[in-house]
């Protein structure tokens, strides 16, 4: 829970013009909407939809009625009651590296996703208390046919971990099939799923302005439903969007706030996260930057439009750092600093992301996992009883003393403190004689230690066997077709 | 600039709970002031002075009414008036490691303080804009003998570089010497040095509850010269204050009230700053720890105290690492990240600490001008006019275009962004072609270049001659005595 108010980074004007902006785009030039069952949908709302192309214009009294009827908060639901996620007011929830291609941990060096790393990134996260909900697959495993890889791969989230789980929107059938599952694992009937959101998923817009059509149909099931959506807009400045920091968030804004107006069409009151995703690229080579001074203005005004919009919001823990060094740290905590100050309920991305999202990295989930615990930590109540504010300590020990080995101390120090996972706090003659250890090396050894520590959460076997089931019949019917 | 309020992290009543435990430690404990003259002026100022003993002790009102006479904000003079630091108010300005014994490049390993690494850190921090200001030595010259060091540091610091500097209270005639050293550098004389305060020298408690000869001498001679005096105590919680946050916090601030206070007996009105400077220890091994959660929390609560009192505040960039490492990195960070957020003013050691202040590092000098360097970024004006807004971009570029190339990027692009000392942003295939460097190695190259480059400020000849005479006629005299 964050305990203060979050921040305001430029004043309301500011925001104003950004949301006047945004809403001036949508007017004037509109978004292409590439799906036609979107379009019809639009268009019988009310909105103004081209009928030669795939353009849709939206007025700013649509925009503004539409997201009215997202709610400010709501709870996720887990096969585990335990591990739902509450989103929106003073909570945080951090989720795990999703969606990367490669994977990589110091033995092994870098590879193409697979899923037996898939799965022990899963019981990686699954073990630290860091990872409150599956934000994607921590890798693609790519070794699983398309046609039933989210069969298996939901089947290993439900079944290795118990948090709130993430479902591609990669086409109907997909979306349903995830659907299904949850049911299953949380053995609930269709009524039940639409009080109670279960599934979350990631919608991005094509930048600049525009919806794809498996995007839109994730929209339509999953809203329609009732489940979570969290819009994305992926904007980097320079690249997809305008090279300045107000443009880019007027167009990431725009974009944004027609998806959201869209799963509202879909079904008045559904879940929706405003999600944030504006950075900027190296304007010398175009490479995508992350945790950078203007990711961290972007992620905080984010938080500004939310607030105005009272939609919870998503932000990203991210970095662009090859090597496990300072870099991979600075640009980390950069990010979260921005997100949690910015007011973020959900941090996308926040443990294992390495090389601006195309690799997890085994080492970066111990990494991030202490950069997380020590931002949870420092939100954490602090005791201002009588004897956390010590009066009585301070009278006994007195001037010149010392509080080593007192009663007051001597009662508490054991969970005084945040005991870090990686920072070693050895004088430098110690250090030196354990042979100069880098934090790195730390990480390496800790990843052992986690999985060797990695329990499966408790399932039903009459559940398990019935997803086991739902899987196979699904892969005797061919899953779904790969026309992608 | 910071263009945000600060941040409250505890409830109002959680900082008036520090304050009222404060006034009781001071009233019902006090403290002891190892010095004579200081006990008879506070004795005629009304505190309550033992008679047969160092204590002291102080009625609320007392303290409530000394600490009232504190400007809010004030002007700092260096010799380059282009150099003036602005305290208080929304500025915030940051300075290298201060004071630490030891110093390491990695060519030359890790060595004790001496003259030569002094006046190369003093080079590379004129050269790096992120250092605003001196706080102290960036490290000991050892190898200067005690009588004579503070001759040739200062005449170093006044000479090499044109910034704010500071001077330590260790003793009557040091704190002379320097004042007559920077009134020859900015050629003033007394009165005007009385208006225009250009000498800082910090402060510190000996916590438990004590002030030092030397430090009480510090306070008489630059406050009543109307110099500026920044008091920090040093509390680390679990070790020399309570264990817990609230408490540490309560003792630190009922120390920094009373070193305020006495500023303000010696002259009402003199400039001084609220020093924040509350961590913890490793409970294991006692250890200190820096930039850790309890950090941020006392650094952010010190911001609250500090708006309490309308006294400017100076907080901590810090780190315990021994490595240039990611602990290095996100230690920083996190010191950073309160100071900031928490409304500090001033943020001493923010530019080349590691070791917990036992080490000044070349590297880590550029490491951290980074870090401030994208803070600062981060703190920057955003561009809010139709320029800046981009619809004209957005609507040129349309849904599916692309920025690179269009008029609206290319003439903004040089600038557009922050360009990073240290960040390595190429995708893996190029960054394994190149040998996987990682930050480090930037950092390495990176001293050498910043050193080539450093230019020495302009000095009027005969001004530099008139301090070169200052220190041979001092040194000649034998400088001070060296009974400590």
């Amino acid at each position: 829970m964050r305990p203060f108010a979050p921040v305001d980074l430029v004043p309301e004007e500011h925001v104003e013009a950004i949301h006047r902006t945004s809403l001036q785009i949508l007017s004037e030039i509109g978004m292409d909407f590439l799906n036609e069952e979107a379009r019809r949908m639009l268009a019988k709302a009310g909105a103004r939809v081209d009928p030669d192309s795939a353009r849709v214009r939206f007025d700013a009294d649509f925009i503004e009625e539409k997201i009215a009827t997202a709610p400010s908060e709501f709870t996720i639901y887990a096969r585990n009651p335990e591990r739902n996620i509450r989103m929106g007011g003073d909570a945080v929830a951090f989720t795990a590296v999703s969606s990367p291609p490669n994977v990589s941990d110091e033995a092994g060096g870098r590879r193409v996703g697979n899923r037996v790393d898939f799965q022990n990134l899963l019981r990686l996260g699954h073990t630290l208390n860091t990872v409150h909900m599956w934000g994607g697959y921590p890798v693609e495993p790519v070794d699983i046919h398309a046609s039933v890889r989210h069969l298996d791969a939901l089947f290993d989230m439900l079944t290795l971990s118990d948090r709130v789980i993430h479902a591609y929107s990669l086409g109907a059938q997909r979306n349903l099939d995830a659907l299904e599952m949850i049911k299953i694992a949380r053995q609930v009937d269709d009524a039940t799923l639409e009080t109670e959101p279960s599934v979350i998923s990631v919608i991005n817009a094509s930048s600049p302005l525009r919806y794809d059509t498996p995007m839109l149909q994730g929209i339509i099931e999953f809203s329609s439903r009732n489940q979570v959506i969290v819009i994305t807009p992926f904007t980097l400045a320079g690249a997809m969007a305008p090279v300045t920091v107000a443009g880019a968030m007027a167009q990431h804004n725009a974009e944004a706030l027609a998806g959201i107006a869209f799963t509202q069409v879909v079904r008045p009151g559904a879940p929706v996260i405003y999600g944030g995703f504006t950075s900027n690229v190296d304007m010398q080579s175009g490479a995508p930057a992350f945790g950078t001074p203007e990711f961290m203005q972007t992620a905080m005004i984010n938080g500004q439009l939310t607030r105005r919009y009272g939609i919870p919001y998503r932000s990203s823990g991210v970095n662009a750092a090859n090597a496990l060094d300072a870099q991979a740290a600075y640009e980390s905590v950069f990010s979260l600093w921005a997100a949690v100050m910015g007011g973020a309920h959900m941090v996308l991305h926040a443990v294992g992301w390495m090389e601006g999202g195309l690799r997890a990295s085994f080492e970066k989930m111990i990494l991030d996992a202490d950069l997380v615990a020590m931002v949870q930590r420092f939100m954490d109540p602090i005791d201002f009883t009588e004897g956390g504010l010590a009066m009585e300590a301070i009278r006994d020990v007195g001037p010149g003393g010392h509080f080593f080995g007192t009663p007051h101390t001597l009662e508490r120090f054991r969970d005084a403190f945040y005991k870090p996972l990686l920072s070693d706090w050895r004088n430098y003659e110690s250090w030196e004689e354990a042979g100069k250890p880098e934090a790195k090396e730390k990480m390496v050894e800790l990843v052992d230690v986690f999985l060797a520590s990695y329990e499966e959460p408790p399932i039903d076997p009459a559940v398990r066997a019935e997803l086991e089931e739902f899987v196979e019949r699904r892969r005797a019917e061919g899953g779904v077709e790969t026309d992608f």
